[in-house]
């Protein structure tokens, strides 16, 4: 019975990790179809969002089971209501790269970002990638060193984001109002994606530590809120 | 014993239920310090989401420490795990509207919205608050007949939202980029604010009827996804 419990914990840990595989790939792939204006791409970015929701999906089904059936206290019981909130950020992760890949498809064939964006844009996508995929190794290692050091990558993003709307309101923006649209959007699908991720890694602290954080929920840094 | 499961898990009702009317005032007051300019109330809507916040903690605290306790299962399982779900939808919608308040800030002491603009995010304050009251009043009532046509309220928030959208990007715009950036934020800040509330009312059905709805995770319409 015991042994039987901690292989389902040991499997939605598997599937928080699957769902940072997705989501990774997911926001990757959306960045690529943006940039290239590669309406394909774009459609499959979208098509898979369904595989991230079915994951998740099954990884709370289990958890909900684990707690009716196996009642779980202390540690055990932490880790599964944990999980729960990790596998909803994630979701969400997918959601924003959804998103992404909408705009993507808009705008096709052009390319929604102005040319000299691409790089910001660009580099948004890589540390959106980085972040997750340290999520995913903090989670499989319940590493929570490295989850306190993740804050530093988004700091990271919170500047590339900074810079995407210095660009927008510095007055020479010559690419009319709806372009302005989809890259305050865009800024703001990236952000939230890392600012999850960041959410999913943090949590590991408490799952580990048993300290719970009420910041680990994914909210802004104060001085990009109101943009 | 049963009987103090039972006071416990009408705490919890309690609690999502002041979240909403917290929430509620918080957009309620944003909007107001959004369209006159007011920066003092826009103070007091950034600093009473501690309190949102604050209810929050305490009810997910008591949810973990009741499913450790009591374990739970069927009905009341049920209750708690969605119970966690719907204070974190509330609790973001408090950021939602700190966000809007922030923007009052910046703009102070213009307002953010440009006149012809006004009735529109006026009405979507409105609708706003409409949606989150009758959350309030479904989780109070466990009502699931209402839960039910709550789309419909958040159908007139996607009309406004579109309209909002179509404003900026008709060619007509005259405001600049800054303003244009405040406006699609804002338009996201109050749809994604009644999505949430939206997925908090839905998923009373789930508590009630044991139908799990995963569509009751806040997402937005198809058609504004890429906006």
């Amino acid at each position: 019975m015991r042994e039987a419990f901690h292989q389902n914990l040991q499997l939605i840990s598997d599937q928080l990790v699957e769902m940072t595989r997705l989501a990774a790939s997911a926001m990757s792939r959306a960045t690529t179809a943006l940039l290239d204006a590669d309406v394909h791409l774009a459609e499959s970015v979208i098509a898979a969002d369904k595989q991230i929701d079915i994951v998740r999906e099954e990884l709370d089904a289990l958890a909900v089971d684990i707690l009716a059936r196996e009642q779980p206290v202390a540690t055990d019981l932490r880790m599964v209501v944990t999980s729960m909130r990790m596998s909803s950020d994630l979701e969400r992760m997918g959601d924003l790269a959804r998103h992404v890949a909408k705009v993507a498809r808009l705008r096709y064939p052009e390319s929604a970002v102005p040319p000299e964006l691409r790089a910001t844009v660009l580099q948004m996508g890589q540390v959106a990638e980085r972040i997750v995929a340290k999520a995913g190794s903090i989670i499989a290692a319940r590493d929570v060193e490295e989850a306190k050091l993740i804050e530093r990558d988004d700091d990271e993003m919170d500047a590339l984001h900074r810079e995407l709307f210095e660009h927008l309101v510095d007055g020479s923006w010559r690419h009319g109002t709806e372009s302005a649209v989809d890259v305050t959007l865009l800024g703001r699908y990236y952000e939230r994606y890392a600012d999850h991720a960041v959410s999913v890694a943090t949590r590991v602290v408490y799952l580990v530590t048993g300290e719970w954080d009420l910041d680990a929920d994914s909210d802004e840094p104060e001085d990009l809120i109101a943009r």
